[in-house]
């Protein structure tokens, strides 16, 4: 007998790699935060000796899902200013109230408020996009949550910096202090080309080279982006990426609901990554992500919630729901994005943008041991004939039994075992006091 | 002081009338089932002596949801067949396992199941279109949920009749036996243009006519039933039942994604109603209905989950946040369909359809007291700037804590205190071990 850390006993393992499989009555054997192994559970008893054991009768085992595109500290601006347009949402509502409040105190709050709903709903890794990168890093790595935090840059001073420069620099700052930190990676992260002059795009692409860091970008979210940048200097902004040279495996392109076909070809020839957002594309009428024709075309889809300012949650349960449902209205055809693909955007999908495949995504020996127990046994998921379709088309987040990142157990039995949720509740409806008064 | 029966104080009362108002720390008064006085708390502790008063510091109180379309009973093929176009998921997986299995057995259990579930989730009145009314009827009733059931007609034989004589006569025996229960009504329930002949549509219209009914028909579900109509007999469905004399106040349609401009017009002067289906619509790809074109026509719009078996729950928190998105979208303004109007569509609106609107629909004195309580108190709902737009943005069915239907508690703190929670899950086991066998 083997010792490990760790026996996972489940009725249902899905790995997402081999595509479309699913195991019964199979077992994750853990060690050193890693999945060392998954084997029938028969075998897996009678070869290891685990110092914990977990027999979860009812539940499918999942890769954690990787939210690839947030703001995680907006959730303090949750219902804020609804049913509005992006542009009055972002100048009349949201930008006003973050000029007013954002402040490492904000971040660290908000972030701890949206890492607890992450959890619960089965995120292990969130792909962040804000300012005070560095909270967000320190947050979220004492939650024992996975991020890849963006060193945001945006030509207007807010409270994190003043200028391109000094955002470059507290970002270069951010990158060196948690280099070492197993939960916490970078990318650099410029707001959106109509928010990012060329100079600081420059001086990115070269960096993120060095560095070997994704670059995370809003990208072609509306009509009204790409007819203002055709207005005032000729070319859609995704073609003004390209002349930049930021057109590249590292690119991680967020939305892209306007897409012309020489563009789709563009991206799929260049390696860049998309990530989905389609509740937020949604909520306020971007318009629609050709995801299938992107599929098709060999472009690697993940998906993001987007901040809880604009969801309004951090659901990535039910963004998948949402990406499956929408996607075979838009491509006209009921068998786009099935089941297996929406969960695999929703992991694999999202390790792949981010430059993390090697370490996350799917459940696989040898990948760290990011797992999400989801319970098909009740009123709502019953009967199960096919748990993948059940997992992806009738499963919600209050079914999220149980998380583990890198093999530390999180989310057990649906209580948080590294924050604590009261005070989150607590420091939450402060905000809301401070915020509604002056609002 | 008065004796009542039950007194419920919340932190929130939305009555959804008038529109749009939000009643902070109120109560509500219940006696003989309906809703006696909504009046704020401190005045309601002095007015009346209650034989139960609950203290709801963190819910909103809503009117119960109102389901406007659904196949109760499919709950048991819930993720039978997915990701297959509307007629290969019907011909090839639906027809074939109903055929095979519904019984008046069959209904019995799927509908408990899927009962249990919309109490889960806050509906407390479904309109239903499937076989064995009766037995729908009955467990609706025992249950202590409103029904209206759906006297269903088509073409070809079932277990439940052998022709459209059959169906009408059986349809009109259920509508007899249940006159004189509060808790359940009737519809004619002709399945589609397409599978029912004209003869038995002219029969129902006049039925409708003289019992004082809704007419619950599928109607322009996708393009390929227009176009075949058109091809077939050159003319679109609604024109067809036009010409039959079906287009009156009684008409619910179900569906409707494919509508000319003259169409909208037409079921506008008609007084005909509109069930919204948004995420059935989407998983088949059967289309985008034009909501807001609807309303801005003053056509009255209800929401309906559809069947599990395409959708695949019963959800109508889920359903209302689902068309208040994708309403957006489809009309290219983030302010359509606003969370307000969402939660009208849900409840009265669907009131409106059935002939219920003096009945239910909204929190007024004189209605029944159908009233659901949700819980805008946690992680996933903090914090609270717009509690109208929380709920539907934000809140799921998982908080969803108590449901009323005519005064009584069938939702208790989340658990159903007239099903037999276990009980249903293990038949619900039964049914699927005989299907997979035999699928």
């Amino acid at each position: 007998m083997q010792t490990i850390e760790t026996l996972i006993h489940a009725r249902w393992v899905i790995p997402v790699e081999p595509t479309e499989t699913i195991l019964e009555n199979h077992a994750i054997a853990i060690h050193d935060g890693r999945i060392l192994n998954i084997l029938p559970s028969a075998q897996a008893s009678a070869t290891y000796q685990a110092e914990t054991t977990h027999q979860l009768d009812e539940q499918a085992l999942i890769p954690g899902l990787v939210n690839s595109h947030t703001h995680a500290a907006m959730s303090l601006l949750r219902g804020l200013a609804d049913d509005l347009p992006l542009m009055e949402w972002l100048n009349e509502h949201i930008w006003p109230a973050e000029r007013e409040w954002v402040s490492s105190e904000f971040v660290h709050d908000g972030v701890q408020l949206a890492v607890a709903e992450m959890l619960r709903s089965g995120t292990t890794c969130f792909n962040d996009m804000y300012f005070f990168p560095d909270i967000t890093a320190h947050a979220a790595s004492a939650a024992g949550i996975r991020a890849v935090v963006g060193l945001i840059v945006i030509d207007f001073p807010t409270a994190w910096a003043a200028d391109a420069d000094e955002y470059l620099h507290k970002g270069i700052e951010v990158h060196d202090r948690f280099r070492s930190n197993p939960l916490i990676s970078c990318a650099f992260a410029p707001h959106a080309p109509y928010t990012v002059s060329d100079e600081p795009l420059e001086r990115i692409r070269t960096w993120a080279d060095e560095l070997d860091l994704p670059i995370h970008i809003h990208l072609h979210e509306t009509e009204s982006e790409v007819t203002a940048a055709l207005e005032k200097e000729g070319r859609r902004p995704l073609q003004r990426l390209a002349e930049l040279g930021l057109l590249s495996p590292r690119l991680v392109a967020v939305h892209m609901t306007r897409l012309e076909a020489e563009e789709i070809e563009q991206l799929a020839t260049c390696g860049g990554h998309v990530v989905h957002c389609p509740e937020s594309n949604l909520k306020l009428a971007s318009g629609f992500c050709p995801v299938q024709k992107l599929l098709d075309a060999g472009i690697n889809v993940a998906l993001g919630t987007d901040g809880a300012a604009s969801n309004n949650d951090l659901d990535m349960l039910g963004e998948m729901r949402s990406a499956a449902l929408l996607a075979k209205a838009v491509a006209g055809q009921p068998g786009a994005i099935p089941a297996g693909t929406a969960l695999r955007m929703a992991t694999l999908g999202g390790a792949r943008a981010l430059g993390l495949e090697e370490q996350i995504g799917s459940l696989v020996p040898g990948k760290a041991a990011d797992i999400v127990a989801i319970d098909l046994g009740g009123i709502e998921t019953r009967p199960v004939y096919h748990p993948l379709s059940q997992l992806v088309y009738a499963a919600g987040r209050e079914h999220v039994t149980d998380v583990w990142v890198a093999g530390r157990h999180l989310l057990k039995e649906r209580t948080l075992t590294t924050l604590d949720e009261q005070a989150i509740l607590d420091r939450t409806a402060q905000w809301q006091s401070r915020i509604c008064i002056n609002a």
